[in-house]
């Protein structure tokens, strides 16, 4: 008898009674939990919960799960979320010119590191830019940002991200500036990977400021992208120390490794359903 | 109306509805779960829980809550603990020449930064060795090491953990190898700060050992105490990086920031009942 | 036969030959050079050197090498300190209410790990407040800020910095604001630990900015004093994981413990001569 | 006016006056010194030196150079090596069934972060295997080891070796150990990626050895190969946290980006002379 695997998440206000009532509803339809977080804001009040169970195929019935989680979102308040884990989420990525991020994506995904389907890769340069690294069938899309048509160029990517079911975007140190719609279109399903500390060195050249300020450490921010230019929730940041020595082509050197870690844990993290938004923050239970 | 927080912790073979079981339990007696956390190890099957909950007084029963948890622990099979969060956990600090460990748990324990209640300061050397740190009214007991006696010396140290109601003995840095049957007694409830990355360098003098090997990088292990010398399972560790620069002296000075944060850290942990054994192995759930 | 050692430190324009004539200097007053570490910095064509050598007994003409480095300061343009180490700088600690940085310092002091002489503790709060803290022999100066006479109290304190000798100034968590004609007569010679991974949170209340913005990460910065607060050159920098678990409180928890050992890192290397100014940074010669 | 610039290592037994006539030679030569490390192992005595230093091609006599070292090597009983920073260092990479190691150094060779020339990729398993990688023009050699037969497969990568004048292999988790003879051939010249925090977990299977004991952090080391098994000269190591959620291909995955930051940063150290040998120990002139 083989299982399937689901991963619940929920936030909802605070009151006594909830994960009881929820654990009660995953034990009635076969489900044995193997994993489970909770943590209470105590500051908003706001509860949040994760939960890995198994479903034994005899009792398998995934509609009896969804519908009594409906019931119980309704008398809780909750925002929910329920997925067989072998429903693996679709992703779709977005790069320029840099491409460390885009590469290591694509290698930890080919090596089965990354849980996902690619819906397509977005750039704003030509396919030639990254010819080695290996597509393979990923479609590959180059929608260059004409100079006075950004909305264009979002048009058609809104169009794609329909169109293929995405998910989740992923800027891959994609260097172009989503106008206020479509951030808004996309609220809570596009990550960004910042190449500084956040909030050090926000916008522009990070690397330099920090370079010029004298900094012993550098970092990188992977957060969801808000109309506020990075001022999205944080998901995931590391640091690296570094010296006097270090010029600014240095700096920018060593950030490309914190930078493909940091993006790459966050959507580790994203696709194992484990970030929950909590206002401005997130709450992200990680391993 | 005011609150009684309680920590809850218990491991037991894995099976369906433990979750279900125990928060309905916890909810009929008027618990509010505000953090929990639950694992389980796939290898063995063995579940493991964490959970904190308050209490509003008006509910308030714990013998309730007791008395159901035995029920629940016989249907189970679990070993479990259940902790009003304002009884502190009674600690005894030994220590031998070295004194970093002890002068920072105190200084940590003075700020209220471990909840604890320390039964006693226990020494092969004389109060005067520690004259530099305000030992307050903590009780200070030297009790030195014969040579060929030193069963005697584990009497009186046993009498005064056992006189104290001492539930917890921590090895800060305490240079005296316990006897099988001391170590037996203190079974769970012994911590040790061992200052190599375990299971590099056991031993006497792993800073030498590390020095002579060229490592680059050093580090502290805290683990519970077993019959098996530094084979106990691990709790906490923690590296740093050195250079070829670093004669056997400075990777000792380097040590003592790590053996101090390492030993504080899994006090901590412990304090806060985050630690569960699993075999020879440790489930911490940590912050 | 015995030998006395010497650190040398210099920075000047670049030009070839720098390193020959000092090394030449040394050499032919005795000298042995045991450690040494050179920089130039491409951007501003500045040169940076710290030695450390022997010099034998037989050999010794302190008189000679100083002389001989006043000729060669004045042909490269030099700025230059050399000390015989068994000379220990002169050191005054500043602290207000949070004494975790001044025990923390004593302590490092007191079993030889900070090579220096305490010239005297002051604080704008009495000496009770540390009365958990063995001062030992060090003079302590209670020195409390009037509301609208700031001018007084550090009338005061400078007088004392005067009187005792003392080369250097560590503000260890003291939370008065240095008025600019202070700062200014410190200049290089006041160190700074700041609450927060610089640039970000400047200002007050740093873990409680941290807290609202949801950083993973928290620091802590030591850095030069200058009028321009929390702008001066940095020292050390260093993080910390953290997690949505960790309120405010909890971040001031884990913020001691990096605040305790960047402070003691900056100090260690500018007791060892490790800190060399270069415009707005630092070049640390770090081990 | 351009210049060439040049790296210079050097080790000796200690003496005055190496440091002066060193730079007394740099300066007669036209050289201009960028950066300089020296070190002095006090326990054997042994001087160390690595120089970067530019020489304008209006003094630029590179035979002058070279063969003014010969003479102070001989009166100072040094080993040294002198390279122009243009010439790229000759690698061939070595490779098993797991090519992240691999594919990660070819990228960063790719974008210029590794400056050296490859001159052969060698694998155990058929180029297939690494189908998803761009080897662009790198020569790749299948040489399979046959069960009974491995001196033959030995003889074809040395003469391999020799034809192309590599200077140093890196074993990018190549999981065949080399003969005794052939490692006697490659010493000083060949670097290994070791799986484990050496010493701990030498051998086969750290992961799941390092599962079983139940460490809290992980790591790799890049070492220089010997005929003694996980025992070189150890270069670089780094570590990561883990925890009980961790199952042993949780340890792989994690370990993964241990490793191939780790042997990077070995290499990229190699490639710019800042290793050198002390015994059994290294001299890193880290960045």
């Amino acid at each position: 008898m083989s299982h399937s695997q689901y991963v619940l998440t929920l936030s909802c206000p605070d009151r006594p009674g909830i994960v009881n009532a929820v654990t009660g509803h995953l034990f009635e339809n076969g489900g044995n939990i193997l994993e489970s977080q909770q943590y209470n804001d105590l500051e908003t009040d706001r509860f949040f919960m994760r939960t890995v169970f198994a479903q034994s195929e005899a009792n398998a019935s995934p509609n009896g799960l969804f519908s009594g989680m409906e019931t119980l979102a309704q008398r809780f308040d909750m925002h929910w979320t329920l997925r067989d884990r072998s429903q693996r989420r679709r992703v779709m990525l977005l790069a320029s010119k840099f491409d460390h991020c885009l590469a290591d994506l694509l290698y930890r995904w080919r090596i089965g590191e990354l849980q996902m389907d690619i819906t397509g890769i977005v750039a704003n340069h030509p396919r030639e830019t990254y010819r080695h690294i290996d597509l393979g069938d990923v479609p590959f899309h180059h929608l260059p940002v004409a100079k006075h048509d950004k909305a264009a160029q979002e048009a058609q990517l809104l169009a794609l991200i329909e169109q293929t079911g995405t998910e989740l975007v992923v800027l891959a140190r994609y260097m172009q500036v989503l106008s206020a719609p479509l951030v808004e279109r996309l609220a809570g399903r596009c990550i960004n990977i910042h190449h500084s500390f956040l909030p050090g060195f926000k916008g522009a050249r990070p690397y330099h400021h920090a370079h010029a300020r004298g900094v012993k450490l550098i970092g990188a921010t992977a957060h969801f992208v808000t109309a506020d230019l990075d001022e999205g929730p944080i998901i995931e940041q590391d640091t690296q120390r570094v010296s006097h020595h270090d010029t600014p082509a240095d700096l920018i050197r060593i950030g490309r490794d914190i930078e493909r870690r940091v993006l790459a844990q966050a959507l580790r993290c994203y696709l194992d359903d484990r970030i929950l938004l909590n206002g401005q923050r997130t709450v992200v239970f990680a391993v």
